[in-house]
């Protein structure tokens, strides 16, 4: 298929490499294009913006940091919108707002797709990305081949924002049990414990999971950089307490986006979310209280 | 071996019914008899006290709810120090505190090691479970046939105490991981989702897992039935919280503490740690604020 890609991140970049190897004809957009370079080594093409991204292609697909970005994208007449040809099915990947998918699709009168994931580079790198889908279904069957080449787990989650607001809720997963990861972690070494046989003993828990290996893994080395940022996690969960408004509390979310922001203005957005083991140091006290 | 057992609670029982079946020669103590009933239809013994229990015996071990039930068992002229043979290891296998391991080592010369596990009733049935121990390494070797019956990752941490501690390194992980669970299968509902997709796409996520799969299912059903119950959980915290101390900040943990406290103050603390769903019921304003 003639596929137009905007982002080339941490994760879109390895999400195009995956698709240029499956034959697909991929041309790519980013803000900064130094950060495109190694999609373009692969053989993707260049696109110099986004409406150039957007024009005659099957599928353009978005995969963005921020709400605002994606907004962006899509609307205006630079936008992918006012640019994709007629039967171009749009599909946003990035995690962003289920109200602002529900916003594009209602315009389109369906083309739009809401497609975010779940996997880190290493799903995106190997294809085994979980991949939460909203949207009409008509659409949803036409990218379907582009989702399999991305992901092992394609999940049709319902209408338009069905798919943002499922992986809002693996991210109010995933923000807790980092948090934990981070805490335990604390534990031991408060306690003296070697982290490795710790780790041999947890992973084959209850509570054993990939992000438990990953993270374990990165704190022992010592390593703050991103997997998945700090920045992101921080976005991700305020979406996921605006999704959810005054129908429910939730607390452990709330506390993980605080610890997040705090760890984004004292070490920068952009430090992986096992940064938050420094939210486990205690306080210094001030003069005052010594 | 000669195993004395002293606690046939959710854990205990079936923990005795693979030795029995292993062939080992069983006899049980519980406080409420009646509790002990199915380990003595499998061919476990009766002691009709904690010193019947430890006498004779090349093996005693406790499964036991608080570290008060563990203080009272071992310590006492009716406690198992008191009468327990030469040569007997006693071995705690109770999540209790570190320093509580380490004093009763102490008393004994490096005869009681400390033994807590993870996994479950389920693990406990399977053999699967993970066995953190703590305490001298010749003990250890003989009381290692014993352990490989029970589970299947057994890990020797280091001298008394530092089997509680790895524990809690493992509870601060459930703790949070259990109401990041609950948060987000509180999202799924307020977004209108069907549970079993999601459940679908985020068990094949970063964040997959045996709890995962074990809560979402209850949460499902409606069901706030141990596996493990909010009062255990909120010991286990305040034992990992006290562990710290001062040296680092567990806010997540604190919170999963207090949340558990607030479920077993409302629910009793017999229900399941699943049962932290009902606290992300968003509060009946008061009068006064409407």
């Amino acid at each position: 298929m003639r596929i137009g890609w905007i982002g080339t991140g941490l994760m879109g970049e390895p999400m195009v490499a995956r698709l240029v190897a499956a034959g697909h004809q991929v041309s790519v957009h980013n803000r900064t294009r130094a950060r495109a370079e190694p999609s373009l080594a692969l053989g993707a093409g260049w696109a110099g913006s986004i409406a150039a991204a957007a024009r005659d292609r099957d599928v353009v697909i978005t995969m963005l940091p921020f709400p605002a970005d994606v907004e962006a994208a899509y609307l205006g007449p630079d936008g992918i919108l006012a640019n994709a040809s007629p039967g171009t099915v749009a599909v946003d990947m990035s995690t962003s707002s289920p109200a602002l998918a529900r916003r594009l699709a209602d315009f389109t009168g369906g083309s739009v797709l809401d497609a975010p994931v779940s996997g880190g580079p290493a799903g995106a790198r190997s294809g085994a990305l979980s991949i939460f889908v909203g949207g009409a279904a008509d659409a949803f069957e036409r990218v379907r081949p582009v989702f399999e080449v991305l992901g092992s787990t394609v999940v049709h989650h319902g209408p338009a924002g069905a798919g943002q607001a499922a992986k809002l809720v693996n991210q109010a997963l995933v923000a807790n049990l980092t948090l934990g990861i981070c805490e335990a972690y604390a534990v031991a070494e408060a306690a003296g414990l070697d982290p490795a046989l710790v780790h041999e003993s947890v992973r084959v828990g209850v509570a054993g999971s990939p992000l438990l290996d990953f993270a374990w893994s990165r704190l022992s080395d010592g390593d703050l950089e991103p997997g998945f940022k700090v920045a992101h996690l921080a976005k991700d969960l305020a979406l996921a307490l605006d999704e959810v408004g005054d129908t429910r509390r939730l607390p452990g979310t709330s506390l993980v986006r605080e610890l997040c922001q705090a760890v984004a203005d004292t070490l920068g957005g952009d430090r992986g979310t096992q940064a938050l083991i420094t939210q486990t140091q205690p306080t210094v006290p001030s003069e005052g209280q010594r």
